[in-house]
């Protein structure tokens, strides 16, 4: 017999609807509507308007034949079209894929081609990559310009403009909820270090939640004032995109990473929420100090991760009057899906003890189902000694539908029931994950493992050092040994080889310390990764 | 040909998990493990063991033969064990019952008939009244007592006690998650102002996200401390009980809204959050002096729903170190689904401004989809006009399951795609809702609406007067006529009825003052409403 909490309980319209990152915007249009949604140089917009110009994008996608399941992609810097796209695009069913801007014309001519990509608005600001992409591709979308006013050059590529182009839809257009919460919503590639770029899919049950999970980590509320230096491209900005309409936050836009700009509007703005790789931060501490700014309406949250933030970067944030929080997370987990929550008894440790604490990638945030450092092999946990390194592998609804058009890359990925990040962690008695490595970059020499990451972190600590990796070179006798790549600050053009390899010395057992050290500049990915395949190719021609 | 972004990317276990509020726990217990979880008198536990002791409960449970959709009835004051009845109790996949402690032996009996109750744990205090319910009954439910040490009174039931209970159950329990996030978690008896109570079926996406809810509403974090001067029988308390989980904060126990040790327990734990009826706030503000104390840490955080906080209760609260939030909602959609938002131009308004303001219920909370004022026949909505009286309609993902074995009731209340809420409102231009009454409480004299509501918010507003409640008397001429019943504070003996409808008359539209004042104490449900159908009945007999 049924059991009687399942009999005539069905849901309906009234108790059962869609998880869509949507009703945020739709509420915060409701609740605050004169209240600033977004800054963009001296324009700016109410939460009325802003759902306003997002619903005219979405009628005019449809006046031009866009529906569910087609992709529109954005090739913009973090300018409100973008951000009005996260609305208007999805709000028709159709599936946002916003172009990481510092790819080359192939790889994009790639993805519009992959993601059968129906119609495209591009930035001025990108019109040289993106009129050789458009000739390299197969597919032929619509394409509209954004003639933004803060581009500094660029070409117009099309006949029509942003404007034009939402001027001839409806305000009031009345969008549609997903039919169903799992239906895609985003479609971001990776940027890969190897190989073909990899198309994650979002869907709108997952940026519901990382959305809200975000507004936790972070405890954004109506008077949050988050600035863009964290590429919209990259995961939906964290999912912050949707995250600042649950709160009812501004946005202020920003094109580029300009630390006297970023100084300048952090200050104007009253920011009090950012984020952004290390790199960001490093930027802003080696800034001139003539750019660099004292705020009164401090302390700025900013939200880092991709790397764990060295304690030189740490101590320089602070000192500045940032407050720096570390998360972790990938495309594929859209974004964060791990922090290192602050415990109350850290507030005694010494400072050098505090980084310590801060540097590790910590534990699940609260929507992510589960997080777990396990033998990859077995999926068993590994004990929590800080010692035995195991793979991070997460599992829940803030996790990727899968890879577009790649079965054995989705099913590879979710082997065993859970998400393999790739990336190898210890896990400490307290419970918190801390990163060793990627599978591919641990050093193993003489038989021993050496961290990249604990060199690494070494060398930041150096003072006219700016940025290092390090990676395997091979050795005879010790099968590999680490190799330094390093860039100088301004000042530090005086470095030699031989003073990096003495002071690693002095801070490192030996067997860790890098053999060789290659000053210049670091070859990145698009996402400001750093490529170790090509640093390790180097490593071997050298 | 199917979208390639609906193929081969169906849910997987890495990637989808069922939505439940038992996650919260776990993860609070693995990142706050030794944080005060919650505090009954001189006993308190960290959230390790609020987590062991609740997977104690779940193994106990289990090893007694309870599972997936048995009922567990808990009878208790606001003590540790309801708390980890609210973890424990679905761990197993069984449905929690927190009975109502003001129901009357009959209503329990049929209560513990109706919910097929398996086993029923049973506070010490509540024993009289529980004796005589398992008498009455036909079910035969084990019996567990609950020998809270704080009951004053009270006799031992059965021949096992909780604390034994959970003794031999594993802290270390390997329990699961529900199969399905619309599995039922909760079954909550409307208190009913007529008829039988009816069941409503929580479920764990529901609860999930409730909770969340009431963390984004209230701003809670690893900071918080909150004492449950709101019954946890009532919507599983808003959810809180789920929701303090989400942000790791601390639960301070309350077994009777007693003035004094409110005052008491606030101060020495340093209280940020509580909650509780209007006539919570009033018993607060009409404490002996000498009961009251200035709170150095302040302001607390109160929230307040089930009527609109009259003016004089908000001044009352503020004067005393409180911020009134005002809320609104039902057990049908698990506590509050709206909230009155607070404006940032409302600072500059004067108080009497604000508290018009704030004694409206608002807008609908982040985690409810929807909410409508309508028409209730056409399911228009009305215009937002601050006149115009429609009823409230609901919908979303926290609104109930439906009510348990009552198929007619569920599909009553769900009619045309909205959960109807049977409460008539208006909405302003600023889109805040306003309730002005139940539907069966309006009164029409003379063929004009009069507001029982606005009739008792002047009443409210007289020194005097600690409490009142307006219903409709018949009369010949006007067919209806407002009768105010009233209780005055312990000063007040000498008002009379007189005074009362002469201070009515200069305050309201002389239509709209009662022509009769009856003196006493108001008749009430369990949960504190007022029971104006015994008003109504005895307004006709007088």
């Amino acid at each position: 017999m049924p059991s009687p909490f399942d009999t005539h309980l069905d849901p309906v319209d009234a108790n059962y609807q869609p998880l869509t990152p949507l009703t945020f915007l739709r509420r915060s249009a409701a609740v605050f509507p004169e209240k600033t949604a977004v800054i963009h140089g001296d324009w700016q917009c109410s939460y009325r308007e802003f759902y306003a110009r997002s619903r005219r994008l979405a009628s005019a996608l449809k006046q031009r034949g866009i529906g569910k399941g087609d992709t529109v992609s954005v090739m913009a810097a973090n300018i409100p079209p973008l951000l009005e796209a996260h609305y208007g695009v999805p709000m028709i069913g159709a599936v946002l894929n916003a172009l990481n801007t510092r790819l080359d014309p192939a790889a994009i001519a790639f993805i519009l081609d992959h993601a059968e990509t129906k119609i495209l608005f591009t930035d001025k600001g990108y019109s040289a990559v993106m009129k050789e992409a458009l000739a390299l591709a197969t597919a032929a979308p619509m394409v509209i310009d954004i003639d933004d006013p803060l581009a500094e050059s660029g070409e117009l590529l099309a006949d029509e403009d942003y404007e034009a182009f939402i001027a001839a839809g409806d305000p009031d257009f009345d969008w549609r909820y997903p039919a169903d919460e799992w239906d895609a919503l985003a479609l971001n590639y990776t940027s890969g270090t190897t190989g073909n770029p990899k198309g994650v899919v979002f869907h709108h049950r997952g940026a519901y939640l990382n959305a809200i999970g975000s507004v936790l980590s972070f405890g954004y509320d109506s008077n949050t004032t988050y600035l863009w230096t964290l590429p919209m491209f990259h995961c939906n900005g964290w999912t912050h995109t949707w995250g600042l309409s649950v709160a009812g936050g501004t946005h202020v836009c920003l094109r580029q990473v300009d630390p006297k700009l970023i100084f300048d509007l952090i200050d104007r703005h009253k920011v009090t929420h950012m984020s952004g790789a290390p790199i960001v931060l490093n930027m802003l501490i080696h800034a001139p100090e003539d750019d660099k700014r004292v705020f009164a309406h401090g302390p700025i949250d900013i939200a880092t991760g991709g790397a764990a933030p060295p304690s030189a970067v740490i101590a320089g944030m602070e000192k500045m009057g940032f407050r720096v929080k570390h998360l972790y997370g990938l495309t594929e987990s859209y974004g964060p899906s791990t922090e290192c929550v602050w415990q109350d008894e850290w507030d005694d440790l010494t400072f050098e003890e505090q980084v310590g604490k801060v540097a590790r990638q910590g534990v699940n945030v609260v929507t992510l189902h589960e997080q777990r450092v396990v033998n990859p092999d077995t999926l068993e946990e590994v004990p929590a000694d800080a010692e035995t390194v195991g793979e991070i592998v997460l599992r829940g609804n803030t996790i990727m539908k899968g890879y577009l058009k790649n079965r054995p890359a989705t099913e590879e990925a979710f082997q065993g029931g859970w998400f393999h990040t790739g990336d190898l962690a210890v896990l400490h008695p307290d419970g918190y994950a801390e990163i060793k490595d990627r599978a591919k970059d641990i050093i193993i020499s003489g038989g021993e493992n050496i961290s990249s990451l604990e060199v690494e972190e070494v060398l930041f600590r150096h003072p006219e050092i700016m940025e290092a990796a390090v990676v395997a070179m091979p050795h005879e006798k010790w099968g590999e040994t680490p190799c330094a790549f390093v860039t100088t600050v301004a000042n530090g053009a005086d470095l030699s080889a031989a003073d990096v390899i003495a002071y690693c010395r002095d801070n490192l057992a030996h067997f860790k310390c890098p053999t060789k050290i290659v000053f210049g500049d670091l070859p990145k990915t698009s996402t400001g990764k750093i490529q170790k395949f090509v640093l390790r190719d180097r490593a071997k021609e050298s």
